[in-house]
């Protein structure tokens, strides 16, 4: 092992190893491009980051969303129609002034996210409750001039991989369901890549610019820091009065409609990258590693060794090309074995096949898992059947480590001491009896220095006798403190 | 058939009928969004270029080509280092100037193509000629601040669908092979597509800036304009000089490598409605229909006739689901099959299913051909197999037609009288003896009123006693004009 920085669980090195590993298995060239915030996505994690989406269209596509492309550029009047969004997004949006020498009329917004385009264009589109819900997402570029320190894929001024949904509804409930549909989505998209999640109610005060309120999805990342990665906004009527957008309902009365809205980002391949690798590279599940087997020939010393090396090395190939397996065969002849194999397990690849003389002549192989590092022997016949074994096997170890990781972060006390140290040494969650009253979480927030996500989703009542440890009162539920990304 | 414009092959009303078509098909919101030159990819029309970029996917990756996303925004001082290149292009340059409310201290332009931001990064990635040849594409927006009329997916502000692939190569020669290749992979996707095209070398003083030479494919529209669909450029140095970008080679000695870039755009799929469409509306390739098969049960009057049909509809969607057909079944109860008839037409979907009492109490269904209108009685045994020869037959015909309509439009003459006339009045293309002076080209410009598109690509030599029209001297070649898009 190299002098890279270490992902120990309990490591605050973690950061340095996340720009160490997306730089040496070449996903994400971050520092370099000479515009703050903004990064290239290179071969490698362009593929992972492409399996991300299609993943995405997958659970989507079937429930009755419809994809579409809105222009990038948002004009200043169409961005300030909704008041309280645009107070929550002008201090971070870029603006076109000019095109080619001369000054242009209107200035143009980069989009920081797209509500108010997507909602100005519903009022040409929707007219009737009989097209209703109507459900459009897009997978965009999104820009927002951000003061806070930026992080490759966590906190950039362009998010390349936006994945926005909007929705529209003829009444408040239908919204509701909505909420519960996309929120039923997320968890879907989260469990097939084997990602922990908690779900929050967010505070008021830190809710979407423009919406009635915010369920929030949060992961713990290795060093205790908790990192927002999917967001569900009602949104009310907010947008559509503001857009003056109605439509004629069943008792034949007009009135605005009824939006929701929910986005995924670039945050999600940065989780599978920080969730789930170690201090050899990333480790992929194999649902959406772009190579899924990598086939390592060693190589003989003798004629004989070598052509049955030859021979099996064509079988495997064959084997998996049947088996429908994304593979690749490395045969560099420039690298020894070991060199390879470092290569790999950086890049992540679920699962690898050395083809040794020996085994050969046994019509047998050796595999090693990338998430344990166990190694097995397995004969032709029945490898096929066994990688479709391993793949399994892997995403549940996978999943089932990354769980209860997080749970052993999440701590629920009314115990203040014990919350602040858990926050500052242990890090992770605190949950903390809360009286409901914005001051007392503020407070808190001060206290131990982290931030306030919500309240749990569902709603959590706290016990009878359980108090707001900052004024006394009795508690309703539950506030989750963090430091955060 | 409503009041629309009619797409006839000679008429000038096509620029019409193809705004109607794209709304009332729901391919591309055009006009109401409040920017000039940019518009909305609605649910359909972003299946169908989808499906478009899916295809040129799958040309380009077999062929070595690895996709990347570079960010959006390019700083001023790189977008000027290639000299050419910038005047080329700073007219029509998009400029963020602004971070919410302060100034940024480096101009942004928004990416008009990706040279620039692509060549400073390679220059990290690539060290040696043993990385050679590299292939990167990416599929983007990219903006230009036009100052011509602007038209719906034709020429617009933003592009949103821009492939723009870029390579490295270590010598001359390499890049010259690339060339070749990049022009191959071009004709299958345009054949893929039943496109038909002229392959041109475009005049220097219209080459791509910055580009030693730019290869071009134009397409003719049915209002007889030609349309340019596609472009590969040699780069030879002047990008990797400009960024002082060096690799070492085979000889151990140090030197700028080659490089070229092709692109194709929206307009691939203006064209597939172009060419292909008629006065009901699109006709889509099979191989890219969002929707490839449409069934419409036909409303029986007994109860045997409706128990027929819908045991029928059941099966004809068990065969279409087997066999992996892309299939929408439309029962619609408000509607009747006519006016379902109509909606599907528009939609350019390649075959219709009629599903009548009578043939269902046959294990028979009627087949309609989008292309011809061509009808035919089909057993439910035979459907699958049926469906495909027919996605053939479609395709080939569609291609047949288009290619002899193109060829139709295209004049070789020395006589600058007939020249005149069929730019004026047949339109399409004509090409002249041309003598290789810049000032002969420009002068016949002005009198055919039409755009020099260039030489034939590969060179045709003109005919020994071929005499350039304008200064009477030998002709080398053919010059090809045409109005155009």
């Amino acid at each position: 092992m190299s002098g890279q920085p270490s992902r120990d669980k309990w490591s605050r090195e973690f950061p340095r190893w996340f720009d160490w590993i997306i730089a040496e298995a070449e996903v994400y060239d971050y520092g370099r491009y000479p515009v703050k915030g903004m990064g290239v996505w290179m071969p490698y994690g362009f593929q992972i980051r492409r399996r991300i989406i299609e993943l995405i269209r997958g659970i989507l596509d079937p429930l009755g969303h419809e994809e579409v492309l809105f222009p990038l550029l948002i004009p200043e009047h169409l961005l300030r129609r909704e008041s309280e969004h645009v107070k929550g997004f002008e201090d971070e949006v870029y603006w076109v002034t000019h095109g080619g020498l001369e000054p242009l009329d209107v200035k143009l917004a980069l989009r920081p996210t797209s509500e108010t385009s997507i909602t100005y264009m519903e009022t040409f589109w929707i007219k009737s409750y009989k097209q209703l819900p109507k459900k459009y997402y897009q997978v965009v570029s999104i820009f927002r001039y951000e003061t806070k320190a930026t992080r490759p894929m966590i906190r950039l001024r362009e998010v390349t991989t936006f994945k926005e949904a909007h929705t529209v509804h003829d009444s408040f409930e239908d919204a509701e369901r909505q909420v519960l549909e996309a929120i039923d989505a997320y968890k879907k998209l989260f469990d097939s890549l084997g990602i922990p999640y908690v779900i929050s109610r967010r505070p008021e005060w830190d809710k979407f610019a423009g919406a009635l309120y915010t369920i929030a999805f949060d992961t713990i990342m290795p060093d205790g820091r908790a990192l927002q990665i999917g967001t569900v906004h009602n949104l009310g009527q907010s947008f559509t009065k503001a857009f003056d957008f109605k439509i004629q309902l069943a008792d034949e009365t007009l009135d605005h409609p009824w939006q929701t809205s929910y986005g995924v980002s670039d945050r999600v391949v940065a989780t599978v990258i920080g969730v789930h690798g170690d201090d050899r590279g990333l480790v992929l599940p194999p649902n959406i590693a772009p190579i899924q087997v990598v086939v390592v020939p060693i190589p003989a010393k003798d004629e004989e060794g070598k052509a049955k090396v030859k021979e099996t090395l064509e079988e495997v190939a064959r084997i998996l090309e049947e088996a429908g397996i994304r593979y690749r065969v490395d045969d560099r002849e420039d690298l020894r074995p070991g060199a390879k194999y470092y290569y790999w397990e950086a890049r992540g690849v679920p699962l690898r096949i050395e083809i040794g003389a020996r085994e050969a002549s046994e019509r047998a192989v050796t595999l090693v898992r990338r998430d344990t590092l166990e190694k097995s022997k397995v004969g032709l016949d029945e490898l096929a059947g066994r990688i479709r074994e391993e793949f399994n096997d892997i995403y549940e170890n996978m999943k089932d480590r990354a769980w209860s990781f997080m749970k052993n972060r999440i701590l629920r006390t009314s115990d203040l001491e014990k919350a602040k140290e858990w926050v500052k040494e242990r890090r992770g969650i605190v949950e903390i009896p809360w009286c409901g009253r914005e001051d007392c979480a503020l407070r808190l927030e001060e206290e131990l220095d982290a931030k306030a996500l919500g309240t749990p989703w569902p709603l959590e009542k706290a016990p009878e006798n359980a108090k707001c440890p900052v004024c006394g009162k009795k508690a309703i539920t539950w506030m989750r403190y963090s430091k955060t990304y």
